[in-house]
């Protein structure tokens, strides 16, 4: 028995050697260096190439690299097989670290004086009056958001695709109740899952619902939105800034009108980046359950996607 | 009995509009224009020109408009008299939420992000590793953003001209423990008072008492620190990066180097400002206090010069 690391354009190298000594009596081979594919039983995968995970017969479940797994299944080819994901603590700390400094960023209106410095303007204004939010997804992330905005003194709105029920924060469901969940929102924080329903979601339509001079920030998955749409809505004032850490494309392509736009703010993917040490031992304890014919944690619905 | 108030280049009719409101009976007039000059007994100032206060015979007291005072005592004709300063919680819990937002910025490395977009550069990173800090100067502000760093967990120093206590913070005093205040700080935070003392304090001197890449962040006065000497000790790497909010003359000259340097963050003297609202019941408060010959509150020490 074998376990496999699928995770192309990677160096896998502190990984095998964590997971080797978390399971000292199991072969760990990363792919395209497998030496007896019928002996992988276990994949740990992340946007891996169509037909690879099809070709190992032997397979009894997948486990996701991260906490998404929209590229994994995004290969048509895959066999229908338990599939678990990361759900990290420290991933979600990481999360809130970095939506806490954005916040920051906008209310002490730092994009606007950093753009002030390029120009040697002095032009002192006081802070933005950020008072509402919007958490798009509630999930473990967007859970964790609505509730650490609420904390911050936020009047917090949550939207998902069903209901869900989160103290403090006013929960929307459904495609119905989207304009409502977005209206008053200074700032809209977008944590959906990738999905067939989710592509393109956030498109012209949606952000005219939004607040004029809304503060949109992406932390999701880039495809969730509509480029063309978010650069319109930002030509015209409808949203004021937006904080992109995720893109449909990644690296974002240096021709992207993105890049140089003066109310687009881009950090390039870190707001939660899967750390090694601390995803060994799920990793390692969904390999021993899958051995013993148990649940994995953290098992994702195939149907919905996440 | 009259108030005058000597703040030049300002619009001061909310702050003469509230103070009428809380002190019905008594004239308040806005300089140049005071129609009787005999009749002033107490002036609230803020980088008044010389010989004006000089000029009003009757004066029981003064009052400064902000925290600092340095720009009222910088008038060499100033007669002696009570001057109190303005304590106001408000604009420490502005500093603090100011220091956590740039705390923030660096731990996230939005500046090393910023310059990346401007040169469409995709470069993740995980966040800088900061974990102990040093505040100079231990005042009203300076406490408070110490105890502040170190509820974030930071291992924080403190210096101050005289010995302090501050709960869980390494407290050190006079000109012979700055080098052991500064030795260990990954963040060090200027909050003191400018005084003859600690004009250009922070010089080449030390600036080579701090640890090698050190973020230094200026919220205090500008001429504490040496211009020359800071960019000396960003362009040779001895300071990583630099946050100036405070300046030797403001506005920020267009010509200065401090502008264009790519290490260098500014904002316009907005971290912690004086609110008219939130001041105009001390103001009053000290004024009803000269008149029956109380001491002032927050009343400054003369000769330390705050």
């Amino acid at each position: 028995m074998a376990i496999a690391l699928i995770i192309p354009d990677r160096k896998l190298d502190d990984l095998q050697l964590r997971l080797q000594h978390a399971l000292p009596d199991t072969r760990i081979e990363i792919w395209p260096h497998l030496s007896e594919p019928d002996a992988i039983t276990f994949a740990v995968l992340w946007k891996q190439p169509a037909h690879v995970v099809a070709a190992l017969p032997n397979l009894t479940a997948l486990q996701s690299f991260g906490a998404g797994v929209d590229g994994i299944l995004a290969d048509d080819t895959l066999p229908t097989l338990p599939l678990a994901r990361i759900v990290d603590p420290a991933l979600t700390a990481a999360m809130l670290q970095y939506l806490s400094g954005i916040e920051s960023y906008y209310r002490l209106r730092l994009d606007r004086f950093a753009r002030q410095q390029q120009q040697q303007r002095w032009q002192p204004k006081s802070p933005r009056r950020l008072t509402t939010c919007c958490v798009l997804g509630l999930g473990e992330l967007g859970t964790a958001a609505a509730v650490h905005f609420q904390q911050l003194g936020y009047q917090v709105t949550g939207w998902a695709r069903t209901a869900k029920n989160v103290p403090h924060v006013q929960c929307y469901a459904g495609e119905d109740e989207l304009p409502a969940a977005l209206a008053n929102a200074d700032i809209v924080i977008c944590l959906l899952p990738l999905t067939p329903t989710t592509d393109n979601l956030i498109n012209a339509k949606v952000f005219a619902m939004m607040k004029p001079g809304v503060i949109f920030v992406n932390v999701a998955r880039g495809a969730i939105v509509d480029d063309a749409a978010l650069l319109a809505a930002l030509d015209s004032g409808q949203v004021q800034a937006a904080c992109l850490d995720v893109f449909r494309q990644e690296p974002l392509p240096s021709e992207h009108r993105f890049w140089s736009h003066p109310a687009i703010f881009i950090t390039p993917h870190i707001s939660a980046v899967t750390q090694v040490a601390t995803v060994v031992a799920q990793i390692a304890e969904n390999y021993r359950r899958s051995q013993q014919g148990l649940p994995l944690y953290n098992q994702v619905d195939l149907v919905r996607g996440y």
